[in-house]
């Protein structure tokens, strides 16, 4: 979960790297480093804190020479940030820098064994054993020294190293970490992810496990395990480059939740054609489902709450049953899968390191795999046996809006999908639904136009120490991603329940003044979730409610009330998040923190 | 969610009544009231606060004299706790006084008629909708009364009911609200629970829906909803009174930690013959099993925690698929269920409104029904297919501890029974379960000889504003119930987390000294959980860690420490649950909290 930059090629390298890094402070920022080649040794330029304070030790990189370097910007996981715990590392004898992204697992054998043999470790880092292994197996042919490396190392990463003796050459490879290969005339580069590269090349490679890489000037090699040279074919990159930049907003997430009626309407509509959900992108039949006894939606995160969204959108639809699971607890409790199982896989980045796990466990059972991903190319993305894209365009607050969203449209797509394959979906309803979906990007729209409504809120209210979100069914969905947002980027502890569990132990936290937002959409359960707002509001609680236009009635139980649109019951959550997460940005905005940023979190969660 | 007291008998109603509210006052204790036909009138005395205030109103019952009244202890659903809406209720004529447990779902559909006819309220509350009914509909017949109530009535309701013009008797029915008759030489009874009647008697009637109920002191005549006459079965309890007294501790919640081992092995024990689980019980075999694709569980609070757990050891030892449910969303999603799920219902107290309204749900579905309750003769007990009890005896503190271990003991039997009956678990393994089960209850002795090592840690920690707890697998499970525990009786805001999914959000909010507890007490996992601890170590938490015996090299991660003793991987929780226990006790006792009756929360929750 940091960020991993190196350039090989005729231009200066440090103000390369440190742009880079720049695109990739959204995947950690809690210190950060560089090692270049230069005046015949490798000198390393580190320290704790945003990037902006390496940059100006070495006054934008002007101040160090040299063509051939690596950068960091770190995530912490072993060891406090601190400037002798950030990258790059030295090897004992300063012949080797190595920056690292992922988690060495056995780390502390092989430190042990290194310590016994005469190394000195300066800092608490896994990524250190690296460094000096990458000296203790050096023999000359670097090659061989890789291939001993991998062996010994358990664990994720992504690696770039550059050595003193081949200042030329950077080398890296990759193991459950992201790491792609930037090709350019000027010079050839190594990154965590696309943007870090954007400004100089949209030509890349990416690698598969254990592919050995070595960078030059003037060419790029790369090596199976084996050693054996791979023909890569050249991915070429066609976003625009400013929806990597914030484009007059104050923060990239306003500017990613203004962009969702365009995001979500991307994803949709080249999928409905002539009233119906065409998914020509995936291989599942009839046939296949017929044979599908259950679905487990695996997800992290925000991830993880479009799926129990998509729990009620599913089952409800196709009437088959579905589990959703945290892809950290998926992995290690031998879920019962087999052939008649279908495993939905959702991920923005397709990196994340748990969910890739359990995609590739759930294989190993034999189950049938499908992806929501959003970067193309991503590892996920490519060892599904089908993936359907999410088209949010890139996303850099670390704090998801878009992507959220488009998971959602596509989970509503493939509920259709599947329904409409089983025959469980009157044609009425199926109509319904397609009609009503093309129209939500329409109906969020409207919602963001009346933004200021909830500005004013958040203004009077942000200096609540404690929030609970309450709902019901798919409210209560939702309840889970409109808490994770607020806490993520405010930093106030919020909490969601299931609206009638609230009074099972949680209404004892209930005092004068705490705020309840209580999201009531449901017609069918608006009753039921305004008897728990009664049961709150009798204990002191200030509530915020949110319905939509017909249930006016919510004034009288609730003290300031927003309204979202009517729309079909499954698909409420599709616009009740857009309130969720309007407050979310504007608590956070007036408590002053540092939203697109928000401390000990990165974007990519590409360790356990 | 109330409490109800009800006497007609040969003595001064008032001291028994307010005797017998003391023992409810675990169901709710917002305010109190008593009405009593005393010099020709009803006098009805009530106010808001605890029953003590009550109490030395009347000089303990002494100077309100009458022989027949009714009580209430309250719980507040509609309108905040005041005077005016406390209970007994009176009509507008003052010939009626109603005490009501439960909430009518149409109060306002109905009070909206009565201001119609000129009824006039003076309450914000549903039971006064009652009362005004009962002055509307009586004639002079009070069975023609009472069925013209019930069927006006949506909702849950126990009721009790005085009158002026026939001051012997007392009128009462139930429907989804418990309430049962208790019989005497010196009078009879109503009662919400068994523990308010133990002073006087032991023999009671358990009711069924809408049952009706007249009380006089010489007799009670039981007529169901066609006002024909009911024959009742006398059920005799054999508990001991002690048992539902304090015993020396200075709280029911203490004593009933310290009771876990003997109320464990009585729940084990019997259940347990020359090595193989026997549960003679109930009547499901093999073949039923066989036909079983699913099980959902279903549950609040606490009772879902065990669930939760379970799923993890049926899924382990059974290799069937389990879900776990929220009762409250279990019967608003339209579950998939049919004749092949298992749907095992939860619930101590047997009552719990939306478990029953689930169990009742699962019935129409056609499923199988099988619940583990600790209240012998309540609803859900009654209306399984199969049951289930938990030999706990009674368990007075709003925060269960003896019940949830007792309950996670039968999903152990459970599960090995059912392991056994499809062959799934190989001979020796079965045979360690076994035996690792019957000293289950020495093991949690031997941890409760401990607890001043937590009762240490917890004097230096009460001041924590805001606790995480972490874990994995049935770690996390656990630590699920570890959070409720403490927030229910110490109002700090924790929250439990899977502790790989903390990365995903939940981190922003870990600060310098903040407090973590860290649940690693499974061997194979323990590394994992090791890194995620170092994670929030990294950003400045103060953790405490839980593990086994053998895990000793914990106290290089975390700040505290206490173990607990090895067993299977899948029985960790029956320990571990232990010190959690004990450490939400002694951080609300060094608060000064009123441990067994926190703030707004009620034992048995009787209303949606």
């Amino acid at each position: 979960m940091c960020g991993i930059v190196g350039y090989v090629g005729k231009s200066q390298a440090a103000p390369i790297l440190l742009d880079g890094l720049s695109k990739l402070e959204y995947r950690g920022y809690d210190s950060a480093g560089v090692a270049v080649y230069s005046d015949d040794h490798i000198e390393v330029v580190k320290t704790k804190g945003r990037l902006k304070v390496l940059s100006d030790m070495l006054d934008g990189g002007k101040n160090l020479p040299g063509t051939v370097g690596i950068g960091h910007t770190r995530w912490a996981t072993h060891g406090e940030p601190s400037d002798v715990n950030s990258h790059p590392h030295m090897s004992g004898d300063g012949r080797f820098a190595v920056v690292h992204n992922g988690i060495i697992e056995n780390y502390l054998v092989l430190k042990n064994r290194l310590i016994e043999k005469g190394f000195h470790f300066v800092s608490e880092t896994d990524t250190e054993v690296i460094a000096h292994l990458v000296e203790y197996y050096y023999k000359g042919d670097i090659m061989d020294t890789m291939r001993s490396l991998l062996n010994a190392m358990e664990g994720s990463y992504a690696l770039g190293i550059i050595r003193a003796d081949k200042p030329d050459e950077i080398v890296a490879v990759r193991k459950d970490s992201p790491l792609i290969v930037g090709l350019s005339d000027e010079g050839n580069f190594i990154a965590s992810d696309i943007p870090a590269l954007l400004n100089y090349t949209r030509d890349i490679y990416h690698l598969d496990e254990k592919e050995i890489v070595i960078l030059r000037q003037d060419g790029v090699s790369i090596y199976n395990m084996d050693g054996e040279p791979v023909n890569k074919k050249v991915f070429h990159v066609d976003w625009d480059v400013s929806a990597a930049e914030k484009g007059g907003y104050e923060h990239f997430m306003i500017k990613e939740i203004m962009e969702q009626p365009k995001a979500l309407a991307d994803t949709l509509k080249p999928r409905i054609q002539d009233g119906r959900v065409v998914l020509d992108d995936i291989k599942l039949t009839a046939e296949d489902l017929k044979d599908i006894h259950k679905i487990d939606i695996v997800a992290c995160g925000s991830a993880y709450h479009t799926g129990v969204v998509g729990k009620y959108v599913i089952e409800e639809l196709t009437r088959k049953p579905v589990e959703v699971d945290l892809a950290s607890e998926f992995r290690y409790r031998s879920p019962i899968l087999d052939q008649h199982t279908l495993v939905i896989i959702i991920s923005q980045s397709g990196e994340t390191a748990d969910t890739l796990a359990a995609l590739r466990y759930a294989k190993t059972q034999g189950a049938r795999t499908l992806s929501i991903v959003n970067v193309v190319g991503s590892s996920i993305a490519n060892q599904s046996d089908d993936v359907l894209y999410t088209w949010a365009g890139p996303e850099i607050a670390v704090a998801t809006t878009k992507a959220y969203s488009c998971q959602l449209g596509v989970l509503y797509l493939l509920a259709l999908y599947i329904g409409d394959l089983l025959g469980t979906i009157p044609a009425d309803v199926y109509r319904d639904y397609v009609a009503e979906l093309l129209i939500l990007p329409d109906k969020i729209q409207s919602i963001l136009e009346h933004k200021e409504d909830i500005q004013y809120f958040a203004s009077r209210n942000f200096g609540a120490k404690d929030v609970f979100f309450i709902g019901r069914n798919v409210d209560y969905a939702l309840t889970l991603e409109g808490s994770l947002k607020l806490k993520e980027i405010s930093y106030i502890h919020s909490e969601a329940y299931a609206a009638g569990e609230l009074k099972h132990g949680t209404i004892s936290l209930i005092e004068d003044g705490t705020l309840v937002v209580a999201v009531a959409t449901l017609d069918r359960l608006f009753d039921k979730t305004m008897s728990n707002v009664k049961e709150v509001k009798a204990r002191g609680a200030y509530v915020l409610g949110l319905t939509t236009e017909n249930n006016r009635k919510i004034e009288q139980s609730c003290d300031f009330v927003f309204y979202i649109p009517e729309t079909l019951d499954l698909l409420l959550p599709s616009l009740a998040v857009i309130p969720l997460q309007i407050f979310s940005y504007y608590m956070a905005l007036m408590k002053g923190c540092d939203i697109d940023k928000p401390r000990n979190l990165a974007k990519s969660v590409t360790v356990e």
